[in-house]
């Protein structure tokens, strides 16, 4: 039995007491487990927020976050914060997105019609998990969309997010040919099979889309681009704004949160902050709104390409017209001549957002624009980014974030070079380095690496010139242990 | 013979015209090769600044830059940028470091007691300044150091920074054995092979050493820790500090800059921006302005480690006490826990210390922390800082500083995937990622690659889009060919 599946069966079955008092008796019971249909209600994290209760989910979430249940309930009911956790992903191990909790990163998995195969994609979630990602999308545009999406979900324990125009797409000849009913019926089946969020550009509209033609580079959202190309044909407006209460339905019901697609995002420096972004991102706080009457979970993408002056912007923009929903980017990248190392160029942007308060940072691999990531890509993007959002929780001092620096650190200066590598991002990676020239176990405990050699490492002199004064290693030795007691103990 | 050589002959032979009319004929002549000695002259580029004369280095920097000669040479006079640039160092193509130029990055190379020889610190010189670093710095530490040094001046066009404390300790048998007159017979000799500047750790007090033992990592400068050492051990003050007069005469006879070092800058995210650092920030002030009597250019090092939300700090204060003398940075660092990946973490930290104004960047590796860097270092390390250099650059809205990236931005929408590459930092990476899945020639204008595949590229659906609003790519097309011929034609 996994995770959620008595939480949600219990919630299902009319057992659920709200706190306050008021019990959700008249709810249709069910039998068996609990991912079968909630027959309607209200199933969102959001609304049992609003009702006062504290799911297990957010009980959940408040240990791993190291904050008060209460405190996660109320961010939740305020839409500060989501906890994207459909009801039929049941080995979902439940984590929150917003600015009172750590940043996140998540990781684009999925295939395209030239590459990839299922195995394949479970290498690429397998990576992106054991690395850190706190959540993922399966992107697939090929293949068996289903069938992927449904591997990948039954998979994963974290969060799972797509983009369902994708799939929707495929199921028609040409772009122009996606109708509204064809949209709907591809995300009532995914958020039936169990995802997690799911990117919906309903923001791009209409009036929206001459302002694109001063830019560069366009449309660099693959669903912003189909629908201004179906809007462009059909002279109609955006057929996912003007349904969106029915979308709501259907993601109340399964408590799928929205991702709203930033289908503008700029895509080069020169289109950065423009007209057609800034308008979209003022619809997205409209819609933001109207989920928000259904009580359904919201987040609002971000972009993109950003010089880093004009970052701190994007968030306050984002702040005041979405009200605080948490944000989620796409890097920013702060230049563009660096194909190959975008995820350097992007990590860059993705700390400074982060610091500023995005919530999720979506990563950047280094093939972006040049190809689909293969699972080393994966690896590579996943820890530039959890370079990024560590980088941002030091620099807005959440409490405890720098402890396991401080651990690794006094690693650092005592010599425990087997700690160090332990308490790295990358172990595997720190000590094959450290390897490449003292391979011996002899050098584990050397006073100097190849670096600088016996003579000139600066820690061991200055060891020397504390010795020189009286002073002996005891107290970093002590407050060593009590750190390691503190991050290893804790599971690192 | 060497682009600079007659520059210098002449400078050294009386025909030297001061602007403003001033001749300076009594300048003892000089015959034969303009590498001879200046027979205590001052040689500065800031004394002839301050004489109100251009040398063929402020028109060589001016051309480089963009910049009005007239501009480069109040700006060095006032000591806010330095062109390093040793009469010895005849092959040397002039650069500049300063708020008022483009911001520069420096490559450390040279090898350890541990590892590597000559061969090997050429290919790393090659490799940096084929990746574009502006000046390398040899911090060789073992075998024979005046060669490997020599060898590298000869071979590198341009300026080549040292630690003369590494010299001089490597000739003595234990740290406390130095002495200051070795210390300037060291000096000496390297000014006259030709260097351009040097790390002088001469703010390290004696009364700074027990700031030093609250902290987590001690000290991780390894002059600083050595001069710690020198003074714990002699219960004497610092003699570079004492006899710093005696080095700026003989850097003002072969125009050495002075790098002055942050010996006691932060190792760790818990050591930043402390008691110990700042206090020597505060003598590094002093210094400058003693050096700046003698004429000779100084520019200022700066951590380290440091969380992003004290980076800006950083600059202010450099700014405020060392009175804009230009800074160099190592980075920052702005976490601690990704050895094997701190050319991330500090590229994060370096870009935006060079937004808030930090002039030179001094790269970090992958190896950092655990290893001498090999040429693959070395060019990882180059690239990251390359990256946050130019990002520095758009962030601070340098004329110009943006047209590659446009041009790159062109390409990538009208799909010339080959202009893409070219244009990019790292073109073959570029290409050989990209080619990983299509390699076949004919995807090289292909309207997709293989992250998309061919219906899902949100860029031809643009163009698609645009289409079905009568608006072709001529317009695109035509200001890309304008830029193409900006970009490249003006040597890219």
């Amino acid at each position: 039995m996994a995770l959620r599946d008595s939480w949600i069966e219990k919630r299902l079955s009319g057992e659920w007491q709200v706190a306050g008092g008021e019990q959700s008796g008249t709810t249709p019971s069910t039998h068996g487990n609990g991912t079968q249909a909630s027959n309607g209600r209200n199933m969102s994290q959001m609304h049992f927020a609003r009702q006062g209760a504290i799911t297990e989910e957010m009980h959940y979430v408040a240990k791993r976050e190291k904050l008060e249940p209460e405190l996660v309930r109320s961010e939740v009911a305020r839409g500060r914060m989501i906890i994207p956790a459909n009801v039929h992903h049941g080995n979902l191990e439940p984590m929150a997105i917003g600015i009172a909790s750590k940043c996140k990163i998540n990781a684009n998995i999925g295939n395209s019609a030239t590459s990839s195969n299922i195995d394949e994609e479970l290498k690429k979630l397998h990576h992106a998990v054991h690395y850190g990602a706190d959540t993922v999308m399966d992107l697939s545009t090929g293949g068996n969309i289903p069938e992927i999406r449904k591997a990948i979900i039954d998979a994963s324990p974290v969060p799972v997010g797509t983009v369902p125009v994708y799939e929707a797409i495929s199921r028609v000849r040409r772009p122009e040919d996606l109708t509204f009913s064809l949209m709907l019926e591809v995300i009532e089946e995914q958020a039936e099979q169990g995802v997690d969020y799911m990117t919906i550009h309903a923001g791009v509209m209409r009036e929206h889309v001459p302002f694109v033609r001063k830019r560069i580079t366009g449309i660099v959202s693959r669903g912003g681009s189909l629908m201004a190309h179906w809007m462009e044909h059909h002279k109609k407006q955006n057929f996912l704004y003007e349904n969106f209460d029915e979308i709501c339905k259907v993601f109340k019901k399964h408590d799928v949160s929205f991702s709203l697609g930033d289908g503008l995002r700029p895509g080069c420096i020169a289109d950065a902050s423009d007209e057609a972004q800034f308008a979209e991102l003022k619809v997205l706080g409209e819609l933001t709104k109207k989920a928000w009457e259904h009580d359904v979970q919201v987040m609002i993408e971000g972009p993109g390409h950003i010089p880093m002056d004009k970052i701190k912007e994007q968030v306050d923009l984002e702040m005041e017209w979405c009200h605080e929903a948490p944000f989620y980017t796409l890097g920013p990248l702060v230049i563009d001549i660096a194909p190959g190392y975008d995820h350097i160029t992007s990590a860059i942007g993705a700390a400074m957002i982060g610091w500023y308060g995005a919530s999720m940072l979506c990563y950047v691999t280094p093939k972006e624009h040049l190809g689909l990531p293969n699972p080393d890509d994966v690896k590579q993007g996943v820890i530039a980014y959890k370079i990024a959002a560590h980088a941002a929780d030091l620099a807005r001092h959440r409490p405890g974030a720098r402890d396991r620096d401080d651990a690794l650190s006094y690693a650092r200066f005592l010599f425990d070079w087997n700690k160090q590598f332990e308490l790295s991002l990358d172990p595997e990676t720190a000590r094959a380095m450290h390897d490449e020239n003292l391979p011996d176990d002899f050098y584990k405990e050397a006073k100097f690496c190849s670096m600088c050699g016996p003579k000139f490492c600066s820690m061991s002199i200055t060891q020397m010139a504390e010795a020189e004064s009286g002073q002996d290693q005891a107290e970093r030795k002590q407050k060593f242990a009590e750190l390691l007691v503190k991050v290893q103990g804790a599971g690192g």
